[in-house]
């Protein structure tokens, strides 16, 4: 959805009537279940307005940070960030749905803020898919592919946290590798080889790279907030929160230096630090609650960093030649670190941080969130 | 207060003159009657750090959400930031004291988080109307505004919520229809000939765009802390949250929907989703503690997002034949939704969700404010 | 690190060499030292997840306040909000680790949220200071220039706090005055002829005031979170966020009136909105936990306001003439509120509002913050 041009004839009447029957069966659906929780159950932490502020820091990296991050691009600026809006509007109230059909009570979809981080979760996998596609798709394919990849996220974190019961608080894998790898198999099917040099979109200027860094702050400081959302006690929370803390301040000191040192032409790229800094938070989410040290946390936020940067640097060109065009680079951003994060969550259960996890599990979630997001993707972008 | 130019000598005297006349004053009442909360009237949950939260996403929303909004012009961006932020600081003080008079115990106004808010309430009435006029007044006549703007507000709301005690926990009766309906009368006192094709300055550039998307973004993600604020029990403060979150992203749905079909030079256009976007908080507001169900929710937003992008396209040229020229529009962003939410109040009456509000009771209170915002606004318009 | 240029070959060797020894350093102390706190100890209220929302708060104040209010400089945006991150990231880790040296339990260093808080605190000295250098330094210096005021600013807390037994809540003399004099010690140092007309890419752009904005609005926002943020009880903590919200209301208003009256091309000076605006938060800060009632604050961000407005017109011209060259001029923005709050305190503790605090130890207090930041400054700057 282009600022400059954008909609033909023919989809400026199939957009609305597409987005409007959406929206007409999500209320039916609302209608048939959604209910609020009843004031007797509020006992459970999850309805406990404490989770509010943790809620709003994620909503803030929903629609301002990931909004923003992808305004980098020269021309895309006003409609990713509207595009961003739109797809995670809609996919809130999907993910509402999906992830309330998992936990029915009574034929009943209970609603708290629990569900509603979980929901701006399940946008958040669409979003980093979108990262990879931006500039390759039409706004009707964008929402057909909101209601799909949601619906296939939604049943593969249930099979890693309710089948396979490996632990993903921070959702290395179920959010970032999934919706990375799902995004790079849609890349990979709408190639067309007159895209092959880049867009003539692409390329960043002055401006847009401080609107990106706006994104890029929020994400860094509200991640905290995103890995110990639905951590279970308190002390799992707190921990969440350091090591998330941790993990980002050593991955933004290594990613400058790295940047740096890969660089010829002698100055900083505005692309590592606005993406590889985050890496640290992707990586240690899966790891996140558990009790891995702070010193865990500093060094897997410094391999992560590193990773990114060469990735960036190396990895790109390479995916370009096997013609996945990442438009925004989330291979690296989130598809390595995602891999890292569940590399460290095999290695913690490996070291026995805690008796409730184990390797096969984790290694489990790991190849089945990679593997469904593939499929998944390459499904849903025939 | 444009950036270019603006003060002319005359001004340069009057302007501090009054401002700092305004601030002795306020300093002066406040030595008399403002006090902090006794530490043994701290049970009250109005004196709870728990609101401390709330308050600060309502603080983002007039500092950041309204400022930026407000930016979209294309010569406008800085003054309407800098004034947005001179009429919110003298508001809030002026409001702190207004407020307080009809709570006063021994004479005293005791201070606390909620009256914090409710002054950051007080002053978003005035930036409302001020969207309306932006362009059109001189900063010596906004500070005018502000202290009798605010002065009537006060009164108004005691009308509503303690004489008529109707229900407004989100205000779009005594907020957003006041404010809008307040700022069009003096809209139309202050209309010149000369300004009937539009000022100069109107208009929009592309990065203007994207600073206007931080007001309307940030306006948008903590709406469902601006409706929830002031509830009264937990129970209704989570439905308050629940019911706007539902609202905001059934309205961007329809917005972004009506937006392409009213369009015909087949593009998004940036105001409807700048501004369109918003009206599903405006117009759950009078019922977003009510239990309306989810449903409710997403029918209230799916409407106002609709009859918003409707008055954008169809209604404000209408109205600038009238000599009311809406600046920023706020009539399809305020006052339309601000109705629609009074209206959806007397429809929750008429179906009894709750026994405590009366349909006759919300329909005076929706009429009250829509009146003595015209008069009143007709009157400090003179 | 300016965008368009910047790393000489030999830079980019040691940029890289230095900053990835002083992470490994880091992750070796935080491996031997650094700890969660164990649960048991978690009925302090350092370790309560109320404080999360005030660190979250602080946490936007340091990368998002401090980095975009730098951006005004026409050519060094993008460079000053990376710049800010780096120090910030290398500086919180830092002052985990010396923070936490002062309070070992059994060779351990504890993480709480308060610690986090605290860390965060120390950055914003740094970045204070960086504010008077801007543009006179390499990457390599501000490293170096982190670790070393990081250092002195922890052994100056801790003579002021623990041994003068002094009050500085919101850190008046401690972070703004002691970074302010630090800065500009060091900018002393740098000064070189070339540089005495100004580096021609000072002055703003239209754009870069707005982005600008941005930092100034989170900073006035937030700054009722940084003020009461190691408050010690409830009523300390909810004055320490009255007093500073009322504080910088009033400073709003006397900064508008000041910029004009002492501007003669009748305009608003940015530089003054930008800025001045939040000496009030500055200035309440030793006080801000006080009973100094809500005139008090109304007060001292009145006078705050003023001097800043005025530091800006006359004393900075001054201040250049003796090779003090301040780039943000943080003199008149940390330094001038800063000293301006050490004597509110030492008044506070003259008419006695608080038993526990004494004249002698405030004026001691303030004193030593100054002489240690000169002296400390000049020895980093050689």
């Amino acid at each position: 959805m282009p600022r400059s041009n954008s909609f033909s004839t023919n989809m400026r009447i199939r957009f609305p009537v597409l987005a409007i029957c959406l929206q007409v069966i999500i209320i039916i659906l609302f209608g048939i279940f959604v209910r609020y929780t009843p004031v007797d159950r509020w006992t459970q932490p999850s309805t406990n307005m404490g989770l509010y502020p943790i809620f709003q820091d994620v909503h803030v990296m929903i629609f301002i940070g990931f909004g923003f991050l992808m305004t980098f691009l020269k021309k895309y600026g006003f409609s990713s960030v509207s595009i961003n809006f739109l797809i995670a509007a809609l996919g809130l109230q999907w993910g509402i749905l999906l992830q309330g059909f998992w936990h029915m009570v009574s034929n009943n979809v209970h609603n708290t803020i629990e569900s509603m981080i979980n929901a701006d979760f399940s946008t958040a996998a669409v979003l980093i898919s979108f990262g990879a596609i931006l500039g390759k798709t039409s706004p009707v394919q964008m929402l057909i592919l909101t209601i799909f990849e949601i619906t296939i996220f939604v049943c593969n974190e249930h099979l890693v946290v309710n089948v396979l019961k490996a632990t993903d608080t921070g959702a290395s894998m179920t959010i970032h590798a999934f919706g990375a790898y799902f995004g790079l198999a849609v890349a990979r099917l709408l190639y067309r080889p007159g895209l092959k040099n880049g867009h003539p979109k692409e390329g960043s200027v002055y401006h847009s790279d401080l609107f990106a860094m706006i994104g890029t702050l929020f994400l860094w400081l509200f991640w905290p907030s995103f890995n110990s959302a639905i951590a279970k006690s308190a002390e799992e929370q707190q921990r969440a929160i350091m090591n998330t803390y941790f993990s980002l301040a050593a991955c933004t000191v290594t990613t400058f230096a790295f940047s740096i040192l890969v660089e010829h032409r002698g100055k900083l790229d505005m692309v590592h630090i606005q993406n590889a800094t985050l890496a640290g938070g992707v990586a240690v989410g899966s790891c996140a609650d558990l009790d891995i040290l702070p010193v865990g946390a500093l060094l897997i936020g410094s391999i992560a960093g590193i990773i990114s940067v060469l990735g960036y640097k190396y990895l790109s060109p390479l995916l370009a030649t096997l013609k996945i065009q990442d438009t925004c680079g989330v291979h690296n951003l989130h598809g390595l670190p995602g891999l890292l994060g569940g590399i460290a969550s095999i290695i913690a259960a490996a070291v026995q941080v805690n008796s409730n996890i184990s390797v096969g599990m984790q290694a489990a979630a790991l190849g089945c969130s990679v593997a469904i997001a593939m499929v998944g993707g390459a499904f849903t972008g025939q």
